[in-house]
């Protein structure tokens, strides 16, 4: 089995699940309790906070709370952030922004949608048009999960402050976090990561949020985490987290190498003949997205699942919405033809140069096959 | 080293997580994704919904939203139910409850509470008083942390429905499901449950919910667990609480039974003319509240710490709060004396009576030593 659907999810590594087995085994104690048990893990909890944060900001000027998810992050940094006035974002987000600013349209808020460039990158100048003086947040994705694009975030954050100093600036940082070499500026407000991307395990997510920015809650209770998000803490996956990222981080550049050899190989041994290219030289190396033009994305899937390749088509989370059309796709400029042929091929820095060819030759013969049987 | 902190959290059940283990290391799909990987998991979703729900209500009348924790799927009962008029709860709530309840009210809801009985246990007459035609929401705790007294919540929810057919009734169920035998009847909308609490992992939770009951998602985006809770879902986490909860069902009446015994034994060991007793014998047998009457509880918690024995000072989710008084035993009429020396006891059927008998005795003699440093 060729595992390219890395963008949906990683296989937990085994490593760091050995090393944060002793939270399940013995450590297994409420953070929250009084007892040495309880309080160490709240001691190592916060040791923690300083590792993550120090990987892509300066400890000094951030803070972190850890959620279950990356969904929950940005809920928290929307339903927190985008308060009053409007909120302006991209038509490349994820549908955990997506549709929490669709909520916040009908708690009352304005939201503005700013156009994409055919890569899935967000038009800047298009996006600093829609800001004014009533603009409470602006969020726009650090790296798209579905066509891996990159948008200069620190940049856009710096030119959003420029134009409203009081705006709050935030980035979904998920396809980013440990794959992207990068750090976060004082420009940057919130930040929302997540662990099931890079080798950690589902269920852990974070916010990082910068220090002097006082926002509430999105979970009440017990006041865990800063007050900001209450609940039990899952030190398990927490740890686990802490380990899988500080992992990617000490070979990041490494890695990125990697992954743009793997990813260059991949284009380079696909059939020009039979795909469209939406993925451009700049986008993130760990994200290929390529349309099948003429047939459905979804049966070339299943094709390919049939010989032990497994890949994506655009965002497994959106596949829920049970929408034909990849609506970020169609965002990029691209027709309903060419939207409803996308396939997402993500690696993994322990994907092999033989898997990529051999994953590229199966793709290609599906599609051929596919194609033929069409004419 | 005896654990007896069980209602703070459980040790993640060893044969459970054993069985679970392969949902991290061969089973990591994205349940969203289409290929035959992911779907499986959807579907394998779909039986651990039907299988938990059918522990302890018909799986015909209810639906299962998994969540993250206990406090979350608190948090979206009372925030996605209470949304308007007066909401209506208790004095002896969790803090997940507590805490959301005041928020509400920030919110502009009107927040009523009703009265407890001296071990914590709600009045139901004065709970039924505060109930008009204006009541969104009545929430009660099923078993309450501190004290382990149990609210009746189904016969209470059929008398809230008899005043008002439309207030929807939500009971924290935490410290009651796979512990006490019970089953939901149709009055009750939501209910919420905990994995960590029965042997489970953190990080995992479930709100119940009436099949026809139509409530918003809390937190927005790919539109997993039936449009009301999005993010990806935690495979291992879900498929680790079936299991500690399915096999805590299969003898939950012979895990009761010895809950009962220990409980019994432990108060027999107790020296009486040390403690006064805050739960009384109608109360869950698997809390215990005590009061070191004159002393600090957090005190003898250090001192029974240091000779390996671990239990409580009321919830462990309180100590964020910065309280020194435990606002629920407070409610159940007890002084600030009483309050400041509470201890909680809790069991797990993995106790065994010698354990208990040694606990009684370390505690018996680190609170006489106080007492005597006092005089």
């Amino acid at each position: 089995m060729i595992y390219l659907d890395n963008a949906a999810t990683t296989k937990p590594d085994g490593e760091c699940l050995k090393t944060a087995e002793k939270y399940l085994l013995s450590e297994f104690y409420n953070p929250s309790a009084l007892y040495k048990g309880g309080y160490g893990l709240q001691c190592e909890l916060r040791e923690t906070r300083k590792n993550i944060i120090s990987l892509i900001a300066d400890f000094e000027n951030f803070e972190l709370v850890f959620t279950s998810c990356g969904t929950e992050a940005d809920n928290q940094a929307l339903f927190c952030g985008g308060k009053r006035g409007n909120v302006v974002t991209t038509e490349g987000e994820h549908s955990a922004v997506f549709s929490a600013v669709s909520e916040l349209k009908q708690r009352g808020i304005e939201v503005r949608f700013a156009k994409l460039n055919s890569d899935g990158s967000v038009n800047i100048e298009n996006l600093l048009s829609l800001i004014d003086g009533k603009t409470s947040l602006v969020s726009v994705i650090h790296v798209n999960n579905e066509t891996g694009a990159i948008n200069p975030v620190n940049e856009i954050a710096q030119k959003v402050k420029t134009k409203n100093k009081f705006t709050l600036f935030h980035s979904d940082g998920v396809q980013a976090f440990g794959k992207i070499p990068f750090r976060l500026t004082k420009d940057i407000d919130l930040y929302s990561v997540s662990a099931h991307k890079i080798g950690g395990v589902k269920g852990v997510g974070a916010l990082f949020k910068r220090k002097n920015l006082v926002i509430k809650p999105f979970i009440f209770g017990g006041g865990q985490e800063l007050g900001l998000r209450s609940g039990t803490e899952n030190i398990f996956g927490i740890k686990n987290f802490e380990f899988a990222a500080v992992k990617k981080y000490k070979n990041i550049k490494a890695y990125y190498e990697k992954a743009l050899k793997l990813n260059a190989l991949f284009r380079e041994k696909l059939d020009k003949t039979l795909f469209t290219e939406i993925s451009n030289i700049n986008c993130s190396p760990y994200i290929l997205c390529v349309s099948a033009e003429g047939l459905r994305g979804e049966t070339i899937l299943h094709d390919c699942d049939d010989s032990g390749l497994i890949i994506g088509t655009g965002s497994a989370c959106s596949s829920n919405e049970k929408k034909r059309y990849s609506r970020v796709v169609q965002a990029c400029g691209y027709n309903e033809i060419v939207a409803d042929g996308i396939l997402r091929i993500s690696f993994s820095c322990e994907n092999t140069e033989n898997e990529i060819i051999e994953a590229a030759d199966i793709l290609n013969k599906k599609v051929a096959l596919r194609k033929e049987k069409m004419a």
